[in-house]
């Protein structure tokens, strides 16, 4: 921690900060600059009192974290990348994989349809909701228990791993019964009671980043997953808010290579939630894909405008065959497959 | 739902978009004008297929809703004010209420000499928190349930009510028999799961606005609330995510009007959280309680220096006692009081 | 500054980056924390190379600057309020000034109309754009120096001050020639060439915040018109971007108590662009007031609904004349008033 | 434009907002729905009153315009694809132009050094500014009219073309004489006066994104180029304010296919700024080709630690080179080239 004093403070005043600054713990180390006093206070800010609390005093001005915050998932404590198994797939080798399905399960015929369709296509994971966190009481709530059975049917009908939203610690085990991955949704990113509850499963999350979501707040949100004993996360970015409005979010594709370089984990990205947008969803798969995402979560439907939630941002299952052709050449050129490796 | 076709289409295709309208339940009425052509739906928007899906068809340049999607928390489904009992308080009413306590409770000595400070002061509700939501696994979570004692017992001593975060489902029995005001936080503004359990226990919520929460979507949780057939709801203001990094927050003050001509609910605004800085909160409840807040929900704390979490907005228990002076005339100005009405 | 080396680095690149910051003028302190070195630089970061282009070494994980980047706004240069002169009025004293007007200049009688209406109920100051900066080119741009002629005979009329907006360095005599106050607006708020020419008239100047302008650049803004010679500055806060699209901006009324604690120089409130809507105005002036506002930019028209610009924000004249009535318990509650003292 | 009533209003106050859209100029159709009327008014928005000031009356509810603003960027005006000629170079074709050098113009060895090897590496503009816009007065303001000349001097000895920022319609003329691409900074983007100044040179014109400006923003800033006679534009996406502040800025790589779909101008994208950091911008570089950019406008330095501006983001000379190679297969799977076409 680094502690900065206001100036024209007396000695006193100064002493009585490094007094403090003990008291909790740190070891002080005054530098005297040319308009300021700066205390180095040594000491793991991890496991201590943080000195955060200093600035309520009004003999300093500003107090500076010097440590990571973060620590299992972060590249420091584990440089090499690491490969997570999800039911039949691994996710975070050469191969870039696709993660498609429906925004809702709404019926077994569009998700048989679909899942069929995405599999010819080349994906390997079915996405879909059955449980679905919408912004107004009055909208479909999703089928529910249902929903994950007719997403385990698919499953053993296409032989695509599944991976579907967890709302709720009192589905836990049926989620987990169910599904291949757990989603956590961004409007659950910081539910922490509920991330602690599906790392315990000992399942794969996929952690989507929340709406606004620092870098720093998402890998610690990522680090109650670690540390509640489940190595299995993805990080999913789909988009934060910003001032835009043309899009339904602003997709932050730089994550990508933060997310490579602070940490050992898998980046998936999520063009469909990203834009909000159907014609804008193929250029960013190429952006992501490009730029060294591990995997693309994307919403197909077998008739968009007359889907149950988010039909604007859902492709048909032509386009979704046709971006994943289009999609080879730039996986190719990043180095990696789209196809078995 | 007011729909408007790109221009350049066929007649052929806009046959079509016509038909797809119907078959959603809607009746279209055609409007041409210098530009472009455009589509007047009537129909109920919230309780039929949202047209917005319609974007997804390459005819169709926007959609736009014309309802507004929240109805019981509207102050067009009731004009009155709406008064919410909470254990002996009355908000709503011509007593701005003040909620006052620690960020966190750490311990009985604590939670003791704050809530007669407090109250002593001229608050009438306790806050302090048993259950943490923490951005990192590595800080405080809370005391839990012996948190909740301490506040119960609190209450007893000095008659002040007490509100505390609700952060789980698995939480709310027991929260709700120790707390009068549940309050759910900005990280769980979007928890619909929470926020219905929340709702069927009867007591009071106190929803805060989410950190990226726009108006709209705030009033449609609290429609969650309400929808669940709990009418004791109280919004709170406590900052949004803005690019500004002087402040933690970027208290959104303009809520506190738009609430009162949006809605029939108290609001309550909390300067602590929505600045992180206690030099700032004085002058934040002065603004507050001019602008017409109901309620405001103060952090104090006997040291803020030592607090375990969030010292930095935290106010000593003089200082609190000083700003509860200095809000009178601000508070008769607005043509409230701070007293016993 | 205080630089942080990546961990696991050698002794031989931590000696390389020590040669690096003696090199540039600093004198380097290490200190050696649990998990981080952290180097304290001493040496002017104002006036020296600064030591951010450091980070572009990979030995190094962050530079943080310590010394406050402005000097002559700062309260820690001057640390009693400065009253600035504009015209007959001066700001910054006990009274709170109002400043009201038509968005644009349209026409004499629209113009004499309100002025003399705005006089009347308590105003002392004119605002009105000549030339106006317009979001598209085919929306009115202003009378330009008609309007100029229109506001000094308002001026003449009326005994007002008058401020209104400089829009290019091609303006600035004709301008200052007309006007008491020049306004520099959030979209010019870093046209730095335009600030210096604005400051060399000598005429104080009223610094909008720009839409995304942060509280520190604010002020670096305003340490451009002070560094050339001109004493005589008003910052303004009239919202800023971010996401919530319910009102215009998010008017942030913390900046009213920040300016306070940074600067000796005035804060101004525009609540018209502050919100974008005329039922919000009376609320925002109040919290504006009671929060420490030296004074406030209302928009006023005779007719808002045929206002040539921003009708939706303007008042109208009976409506400003009964918000100076509601404003004064305000002011006075906040030691102010809003009458000559 | 469309306008929607507030319920409950009386057929009076509804027949008085119909007399009023016909005042302005306007026929109006109403339409009753569920739950509103709603009034579809036909008229042209660009060249009429806008009714938006219509939301200064109490009967009214919403007023939403259906045109687009801007027409000469359009595509709908434009369908093919503009390319635009700058000195040498065509921008807008298969071949991906890269913009390459130095953040600002330091002196002679730097810019030559760093001129010769962007040009080896495969640059077909040289970047670097002259004159700077700078956050604080206390910051190194650019060389001025000789880092003009140095810059020419570079174009003589090595074939590049010339890009520089212009800050100020009074160096309108000597930058347009010594460049190739008149620059217009993100802190100038809506100086609607610069950019007409600009626009009359008949330069082409590469008009950086502001920082919270909306993309329909953005291409209305550009309809004042076009507007002003000048249809040589670029768009350069350079990133946006956000929360988020791992980064300097977020660059919006969507804005890629968004300005690609409205529009019939080449987009450049700026991933130093867009970044703030060296180790970011191969990653974005090959999105934004992968994304469909037609160029890139990357800072470049010889000894970034010892730049004079923005050092953290500039890649040394060997980094560009290799980049400059990393790119080909990302240009060439987008169907695009680096090198001569």
């Amino acid at each position: 921690m680094i502690v900065v004093l206001r100036p024209n403070i007396t000695r006193k005043q100064e002493t009585e900060v490094l007094r403090e600054i003990r008291k909790l713990g740190y070891t002080p180390h005054v530098i005297r600059g040319v308009e300021r006093v700066v205390i180095g206070c040594i000491g793991d800010e991890r496991t201590q009192h943080s000195l955060e609390t200093l600035i309520s005093w009004p003999q300093v001005e500003q107090v500076m974290p010097v440590q990571k915050r973060y620590k299992l998932v972060s590249r420091e404590a584990h440089p090499r990348d690491s490969v997570i198994p999800a039911g039949p797939v691994r996710i975070g080798g050469k191969r870039v994989h696709v993660m498609a399905g429906p925004c809702s399960v709404e019926n077994e015929k569009q998700l048989m349809t679909t899942a069929h369709a995405v599999r010819q296509a080349g994906a390997t994971v079915l996405r879909g909701g059955a449980f679905k966190p919408r912004t107004s009481p009055y909208e479909f709530q999703g089928l529910g228990e249902e929903g994950l059975k007719l997403l385990a049917k698919a499953r053993e009908e296409t032989g695509l791993a599944v991976v579907t939203e967890l709302l709720s610690e009192r589905h836990v085990d049926v989620v987990a019964e169910h599904a291949d991955i757990l989603q956590i949704g961004a409007r659950n990113a910081q539910n922490f009671q509920l991330l602690i509850a599906a790392a315990k499963t000992g399942k794969p999350i996929l952690l989507k980043r929340g709406m606004s979501m620092k870098i720093e707040e998402w890998l610690l949100a990522g680090e109650y997953v670690l540390a509640n004993g489940n190595p299995n996360l993805l990080f999913c970015e789909r988009g934060i808010r910003s001032f835009e409005t043309y899009t339904r979010n602003t997709l932050d594709l730089c994550a990508v290579p933060i997310i490579k370089e602070e940490s050992h984990l898998p980046i998936v990205v999520d063009p469909s939630h990203g834009s909000g947008r159907a014609s804008l969803v193929a250029a960013l798969c190429k952006g992501a894909v490009a730029m060294g995402a591990d995997a693309l979560l994307i919403e197909v439907h077998p008739n968009p405008a007359e889907a149950w939630s988010d039909g604007g941002q859902q492709l048909t299952l032509d386009r979704f065959a046709r971006l994943m052709k289009e999609l080879e050449p730039a996986a190719e050129a990043a180095g990696r497959t789209l196809k078995e490796d």
